[in-house]
C-alpha cells in the first residue's frame, strides 16, 4: 500500500524525509540552503530523530494502539485513551529527555492533538459542524504516515493590553485574511516556535480567549510546514555558533539541541478539509486551556534534562577528587530531590486524568499547574547547585582549539589535571555539558523555556487560583473553627476537589 | 454471631469501646482516672471517631472490600490489592485531614499492618516461620471486630551513637525479657507513640536495622493497650490546657486534636499467636523501611489539614476585608500551590505502587521520601503565610472570658470590628484556628509532626541517596558529553528507574 | 533635687516603681490587682527590668551622653546624635535579645522619641508652633526620671479599605473628642500594644497618612501610664498560663517573655504641653514614615534571639550526643548565616544615617525596610531549622509535674536518658527552651511579631518600592545596553543612591 | 619628574600602557598579537579602563589620600586608613558595577595590596624580616604611576586531597625552583586569573594552608604582567564569540566584559626586592584568610550588575506594555529587596572593620563571609526574576543580521512590536542585554564567578562555623533555660562578638 511505503520509521528515516523541501529560513541574514545539514540546526533535528528512534528500541515506552487506525503508532501521535495513555506519555518524556539533554520538540504537537480531539467534538456538538471528523481523518494520515506535528499557538500579541481585534495591527495575531470555497487564507505570525522547521505539518491555534469581536482570528487548521507563504526567522540561542566550530568539545552536547523560530505567515492556504475551528471565538478558550493542561504536565521532560544534569555534576565531582565530601552528597540529594519532585506532579496529573465527552483523556488542571509551576523554580535551583559542585573551571576553561594546539593543548593537560586517572578530555566534556545546560545552548530548554514554555508562571498561579476552591476550603476552617452563622454553599465551578475525592475509574 | 455483635460501628460505638479499661495513664503528675472524659484527651479520641463516621458516610473513600474476610472493612484495616488501594488511603488521608485539622492517628497502624503483610511472608520463605498465617489471622479478628491498631516502633534509643545491645540500660530499645511456651514477655519503652492510648491493640516493632548482637531486641508483636505492664506518660503540646478552661474559642479547634505518650513496658506479656517476629533479626531493616515508605507518603495528611488553613487564611482575609487584595490573593495562591505539590508526591508514589510476593501493593519508595521530604519544609512556610495574612492580632487576641465579660466583651465588640456584617466572635474563632494550627496545639501535628514523623528530613535523605541511581545518571551525561572511555555499568541495587519506565502492571 | 531623688537606677527600682498604680487590666475577664505581681505579667516586667541593669552592668552599650540634659542616660531615652548612635542602639538591641530571649519592649518609645524630634521641629518650622519645645521638656523628664516609655500607634483600623473619618464608628482611630483651655480629650484604642502596661509614659501617635478630613485624628501626645479613662484588655499569648502553674521547667524561660495589650481610651486628657501635634494632619505620615524608619531597623533584636535559639540547638545536639554529624553543624551554620544576614541590614542602616533638620540622626530607609523584611522570613526559617535538630521530644515531652511525680518520674529519668553524663532535666530544660521560642510564648515575639511589628511584609514592599529608583536603574541598563534614543532624567523623591554614593558626614 | 611623566591618568591614557607589550596569549589555538585590540579580549580592557575614568569623575568616591606617598591615588591601590574607607571601597564597587555591567578586575589586587600591608608587617615581626619595607616600596610605586595591579592565588590544585608537596606533579601549585642572588625562580600555575592579561603588575600568593613540608611553596612576589616564562591561555565565556561578529545588539553589552586566563609560568624571575615571603609557610593561611576576608565583601560589586538587571527587568516590562501589573512590580521589589540584602552585608563587615598591627583596616570577616555566601545564592534568583519579566523572547529572538537584513528586518519590525512608541531596536537590545547577564557573557562573572569567585560557598559556611561562637550561645540558652549545672566559659578563638559589642573606635 502507498502508506506502507510512505511510512517514515527510524531517525534515519525521518531526517532523509525533511531533505529538499522548499523552506524559506532567514538565518544570520541569510537563506538557509538545506536546514538538514545546517550545522546549527542539525542537532535539534537530531532530538526529534530520536523519538522515532526510541519507539524502534522501547516500544511499549514511546509507542501505544489507536482505536483510530488500529496501528501501532508513535505514542507522540497518540490519542489518549486512558489515564495510564498520559502516565506513559510522561514516562516517555522523561527517557526521551535522559537520552537527548534536550528539548525534544514534540510534545507541542502531541499536545495540541488530544486537545483538538475533545475540542472539535465539543464544536461540532453545539454548531453541528464536522471539525471532529476531518480531524480524525488528519490524525489517521499522520499516524499512518508516520508524521512530526508542530503545534503553533503563541502570537506574537503586540501592545498586551489589546485584544486581536483592538491591535493597531491586525497581523499581530494570526487570522483569516480571505476565504473561498477551497479554503481559507490566514496572515499573522507565531513567535517562540520551538520544533516546527523540523516539523511536516504544524497545527495553527489561537493563543487566547476571544470575543465576538475578534471571530476572524478564532481559525485552527493544519498546514506543511513548507507551505506557500510561509517564512521562518531562525532564533539566536546562548552559545548557538559553537556548533559552527570545529570540534565538538565546546559544544557539550553535540549531538542534541533545541530549536526556536518566528514563523510568518504572509496569506497562507488552509483546505476546508485540514481546518478545525472557523468563527466559533467562544471555543478559543476551551482550546487554549485543555493544551495548556496537557502541556503544563508535559514539562515532566524537564526531569530528564535533570538527571542529565545530576549526573554530570556527580561526574565531576567524582573528577574532582571529591564523590564523597558530604557537602557535595547533599547537594546531589538535593538536585534529586527538586527533580523528583517535579516528576511526581506530573505523574499524578496524568494518573488523576479524566475521559472527555470524545473520548480522549484529560490529565487533572490544578496537578498541572503544580507541575509546571515547579518547573519554573527547581531546574534554576538545580542549574545553580551543579554549578556549585562543577567549580569556577566550568565557565573559565580554554577552548578545544587550545587543547588541540601543540604547545598550549600539553600545558592544558598538565594543569587540569584533575583525580588520578582522570582524563582531562573527559573532564573538559563534561564541564562543557554543564555549561551547555546552565549557561549554554540547551540551558535555553533547560532554563527559560522551563520559565516561559506552555506558559509564564503567572498564567500558572491564575489558573491554580481558578481551580483552588477557596470557598469549599472556608467552610472546611468555619467548621472546625465552631463557626455556625457564615457558613455558606460555594458557587465554584472547579471540580478539583471532586477529582481529588473520586474513588473509581480515574484510571480504569 | 458473636463477631457481629463486637463490631463497631461508627464513632459514638468506638468511644464506647475505649471506656472502663484499665490503663495507666500520667498526666501532670496523676493517674488519669477514664481517658476518654479528660477533656485535654478527648479531642484526641474524637479525631479517631471520625475515622469510623467517615466511613459510614463516605463509603467508597474511607472502605474497602477485603479479600481476607470477604468484608466490608475500614479502609485503615485493609491489605492493600491494588496501587488504586494506594491512592485512596492519600484520598482519605486528605479528607480525613479537612474533616479534623489535626492528626487522626490511625494511619500508623494501617501502614503497619500492610508492611507486616509481606516482611512475615518473607521471614516464612526464608525461615520456615509461620508468622504470615498468625498475621493475617490477626487481621481477621481486628477486620471483623473494626478495632484500631496503634503501631509503635520508636524507641527511645538512648547514646544515639551507640546500637541496642551497645547501650549501657538495655532497655533503651524495647526487648525480649523473657520467653516461655505462651509467648514472650518484652520491656522497654516506645516515646512519641501517636494514637495510643485510644487504640485496641498496638503492635511493637523494632526501630532500626539490627545486628545479630541485637537478636533479643527483634521482635514483633500485638498486645491489648490495656495490656498488664503498659505505663502511658501523656506528653504536653502547646496551648494544652486550655482544652481545660470554659468556653471553646481559645481552643481554635475544641472538638479536634492529636496525641502522643512515651509508652513503658515493664514485662509485658505476648502470646505466640500474636508473636510475627522473634529473633529475625536481618528483617529488621526490611520492615522498618517498608513501614517509612508506606508512611512516608500517608503524610498527605497534612494537605487536608492544608486546605483547612487557606480556608482560615481566606477567611480572615475576608473578615478583614481585605479578600481581593493582590498580595493576598498572592499568598493564598503559593499555599495552594505548596500545598498541592504534597499532594502530588503522595499520589504518585501511590501510583506507581507495585506488588509484593505476599500480594500487598507498596507504593513507590523514592517518591515517598520526596512527599515527606516536601512535609517537612512547605507546612511552615504555608504556617508563615496564614500567619502574615491573619495579622497580629492572632497573638494578641484576649480570652474568651474577657469578651464574655459585661464590661470587657462590649469594648471588645467595639474595637476588634472588622469589615461591616462581620461578627467579631466569628473573626477571634478564625483567628484562634490560625494560632491553634501555626502556634498551638495543632502547630504540634501540623509543623513539628510534620518535621519529625515517620522520620526527620536526614532519614528521608539518606534514602532519597539510597534510591538515587548516580551510576545510571552519570552515563547519561557521558553519553551525551562524548566521553567514550570512561563508561561503565552501575552496579545499584535501586530499581527507581526500572519502576519509571514501567510500561504495565503498575497500576492494575 | 526632686528628680535626683525620684531617678530609677536598676531593674529592681523599675518594678517598685510599677507597684501601686490604678490600672484598669482586664485579664481572664477579671481586673488584675497589681499587674507586678501577676505570674503571667511578671517576665515582660523583668525583660524591661533587664534595660536597666544592663546599662549599669555594660554602661558604654546601654546608655549614652545626652546633650539635651548633659546627663548620662540609659540609651532608649537617648536622642541619636550621630549614625554611631543609631549603630549602638542596634548593637544594645542585639545583646537584650540575647539577654532576654524576648522581646524587652522598650525599642517602640526609643523611636517615637528619635522620629517626634525632627518631626515636631519641622511642624513648627512650617506651623510656627512650640511642639519641639514642649518635647524636649518631655525628654528632659524621662532623662531625669530614667522612665520607661512606651509608644502607642497601631489603631484598630476597622474597616479596612477606609480611611478615619470614613468609619462607621469614628473611634475605631484615635481622635479628640474635645479641646479645652488645659488641653485635649482624647478617645479611641490601640491595639497590640508591645510594653504598656509597664510603661511609666505612653506617646500616642496617628497611625497612618491623615487627609484634611481627618483632622481631629491628627493627634500627638503622651499619657502616664494610669491616666484616667484607659483601659487595657490583656492578650492571651501561646501557652500564657504555664507561668502560672507550678515548676519552671514547662515554662521554657521562666523569667522572661512579652506583653501584648489592648489600650481603650475613653476621654483620656492630655494637657497642652504634653501635647506634640494637633491637626497637622499633613505630618502625620511623616511621622509615621520616620518612625517606621528606625523601627524596621530595631528588629536587629530578634539576632538576638536567634542567638539565643542556636545556641539551644547546639545544646540538644550535643545533649542528643551528635554535635559533630555534618547535616547538624550544616544547619547551624545556616541558621547563624540567616541571623547575621538580618543583623548586617539593621547595622548597615545606621551606618547610613544621616542628620535631620532638627539635628536627630535617622538611619537609612531603603535598608530599614530591607532588615525588617528578613525579620518577616528568617526567624521563621531558624525555627523549623531548630526543631529539625531538636528532635520530636519537643512537642511530646510530658510535663515538669511527671518529672517530679514518685513513680512516673524516675521511668522519665530512665528512658529521657541521651549521651552518658547528660542530666535528664537539663535535656528537658533546652527542649522546653526551644518549644517557648518555636511555638510558645516567645514564638509570639519571635514569630509573629517578627512578621507583623512595626509593619507586615507588604508595608515593607510598599516602602522599597517607593525607594528603588527604578528610573535611575533604567538608564543604567539602556546605557549598557546601547539604547540613546529613549533616556530620560528620571523624576524620583528618592534619595536612595545618594546616600549610597554620599562619601563624606555619612558616619561623622 | 620622572614620574609625574609616566603616571596613568585616564582610561585612554591606561589603554595605551598596555599596547606593544611582549605577552604571550593562546585564544582559540593562536597565539594574539595585541590583546587590546582583540575584540574578544577589549571589553575586559575597556571594564578597567572605567576605573580610572570614574576616579577622574568622581574624585571622592574612586579615589583616596594615600599616606604612604601622600598623594591623591586612585582608590583600588590605596591602604585603607580607616573602617570608612572600607566603606567607600563597597560604594566604589557598586557604582562600578552599575557603569560596566560586569566585573572590572581590579578588587583582587586592591585586596592583596591590603592584606599584604598588615602580613608581611607580621612576618617582620616574627621572623625579623623587611617583607613590609619591600611591600611600602612597592605600593608607592604602583601610586605613583598608577598601575593595574592583579593577584593570582588559585593554583590548580590537581588531586584536591593532596596538598601541594603531596601532588605527583609539584607544579600543580606554583612554588620556588630556584634561588640565587638576585631573586627567585617560580614555576607552576594560577587558574581562573580575572584581570591578569589586562594588569601592569601580577601578585602571586599561595592558595592554601601550608605546612613546613610546603616551604617552597611559601612564595609572594610581584611580577609585570608580560614577565618571561609568562604563559596565558584564554578562558572561553558563554556565547564570546558574538564580539568578534558585526553589529553589537546581540552582544547585549557591546562595551564591556570580563576576563579570565589561565597563566603558566615558567621559571619566572622575581628580584628580592618584589618578594614579599619566602618560605614562611605558617603565614599563608594569614594571608589567605585576610585576603579573602576582604574580598567576600568586595562581592558588594555585584549589586551594582543587579541594579543593572533591575533596570533592564523594568525597562522591557515598560516594553512590553506591562510595567504596572501587580505581579510584575513585586517582582522588581523582590529582586531589589535581595540585591540590597548583598549590600547591607558589606557594608556592615567594612563598618565593623578594625585596625591590624600594621595600621591597615580589615572589615569583618564573619560578616564578610555572610556577604559573599548571598552573593552565591540571590544573583540566581534575581536572574530567574528577569527572565520571567522579560518573557521567552530573551532566548529565541533572531540575529542582528537578520533585523539589518532588507526583507526579514522589516518583519522583524513589524511582529516583535510591543506597546505603541517602543522601538523594536530598543526592545532588542535590552533583550540581549537580559541575555547577556543571565545566560551570556556577563552571566559568568554575575552568577558562576559569583558562585566561585573568593571561594565557593563551602568555603564560606567552614569560615562561618570557625567564627560562630556555638559556645558563647550555648550559655545564652542554658542561662534562659534555667540549666545551671553545666555551663562552662568556653574557649573559643572567634572574636566575633567582641566586634559585634565594641562600644568605641569601630569606625574612627
Amino acid at each position: 500500500m502507498a502508506n506502507v511505503l510512505k511510512t517514515i520509521r527510524s531517525g534515519e528515516d525521518y531526517i532523509e524525509s525533511l531533505r529538499g523541501r522548499d523552506l524559506k529560513v532567514y538565518l544570520f541574514g541569510e537563506l538557509v540552503k538545506e536546514p538538514v545539514d545546517h550545522p546549527m540546526i542539525r542537532p535539534s533535528i537530531n532530538a526529534v530523530a530520536e523519538t522515532y528512534d526510541l519507539a524502534l528500541r522501547e516500544e511499549a515506552l514511546a509507542s501505544a494502539d489507536s482505536s483510530i487506525t488500529g496501528l501501532k503508532v508513535n505514542r507522540f501521535l497518540h490519542i489518549a485513551e486512558s489515564a495510564e495513555d498520559l502516565v506513559l506519555q510522561n514516562k516517555m518524556q522523561r527517557k526521551l529527555g535522559q537520552n537527548t539533554g534536550t528539548c525534544f520538540q514534540r510534545c507541542v504537537g502531541m499536545d495540541a492533538m488530544n486537545s483538538l480531539h475533545s475540542t472539535t467534538f465539543e464544536i461540532d456538538e453545539k454548531h453541528g459542524t464536522d471539525y471532529h471528523k476531518r480531524f480524525l481523518e488528519f490524525v489517521k494520515m499522520v499516524q499512518q504516515e508516520n508524521l512530526v506535528i508542530g503545534g503553533a499557538m503563541t502570537d506574537p500579541k503586540g501592545d498586551r493590553s489589546k485584544g486581536p481585534s483592538e491591535q493597531d495591527d491586525p497581523d499581530l495575531f494570526t487570522r483569516i485574511v480571505d476565504t473561498d470555497e477551497k479554503g481559507v487564507y490566514v496572515s499573522g505570525a507565531k513567535a517562540h516556535q520551538t520544533g516546527c522547521i523540523n516539523s511536516h505539518w504544524i497545527i495553527l491555534m489561537p493563543t487566547i480567549r476571544l470575543t465576538e469581536a475578534d471571530k476572524d482570528w478564532a481559525i485552527v487548521g493544519a498546514i506543511p510546514a513548507d507551505a506557500k507563504g510561509v517564512t521562518y526567522i531562525y532564533g539566536r540561542q546562548s552559545c548557538d555558533t559553537r556548533s559552527m566550530e570545529e570540534g565538538d568539545i565546546d559544544d557539550g552536547n553535540a549531538k542534541f539541541g533545541g530549536q526556536e523560530a518566528l514563523i510568518i505567515l504572509d496569506r497562507v492556504f488552509i483546505p476546508w478539509d485540514k481546518v478545525f475551528m472557523h468563527g466559533e471565538y467562544e471555543f478559543a478558550s476551551m482550546l487554549v486551556e485543555r493544551f495548556t493542561c496537557y502541556h503544563r504536565r508535559s514539562y515532566v521532560c524537564k526531569t530528564g534534562l535533570g538527571d542529565v544534569l545530576i549526573g554530570a555534576a556527580a561526574t565531576i565531582a567524582d573528577y574532582n577528587g571529591i564523590p564523597k565530601v558530604s557537602h557535595i552528597k547533599d547537594k546531589i540529594i538535593e538536585m534529586t530531590h527538586l527533580n523528583e519532585t517535579i516528576f511526581a506532579a506530573g505523574i499524578a496529573s496524568s494518573h488523576q486524568g479524566h475521559k472527555m465527552k470524545s473520548g480522549v483523556y484529560l490529565n487533572d488542571d490544578m496537578l498541572a499547574q503544580v507541575c509546571k509551576h515547579n518547573v519554573t523554580r527547581f531546574p534554576y535551583e538545580i542549574s545553580r547547585l551543579a554549578q556549585d559542585i562543577a567549580g569556577g573551571l566550568v565557565v573559565t576553561l580554554p577552548s578545544e582549539k587550545d587543547f588541540r594546539h601543540p604547545e598550549a593543548g600539553p600545558l592544558l593537560k598538565k594543569y587540569l589535571a584533575g583525580r588520578k586517572g582522570v582524563d582531562v578530555e573527559n573532564r573538559m566534556r563534561i564541564l562543557r555539558l554543564i555549561e551547555n545546560m546552565t549557561l549554554g545552548r540547551n540551558a535555553v530548554g533547560y532554563l527559560t523555556e522551563s520559565m516561559h514554555g506552555a506558559g509564564s508562571p503567572q498564567a500558572q498561579r491564575i489558573q491554580i487560583q481558578r481551580q483552588m476552591q477557596v470557598g469549599y476550603k472556608k467552610n472546611l476552617a468555619k467548621n472546625l473553627a465552631g463557626i455556625t452563622n457564615d457558613v455558606e454553599e460555594p458557587k465554584e465551578s472547579s471540580e478539583y476537589f471532586k477529582r481529588v475525592f473520586k474513588t473509581k475509574d480515574s484510571v480504569l
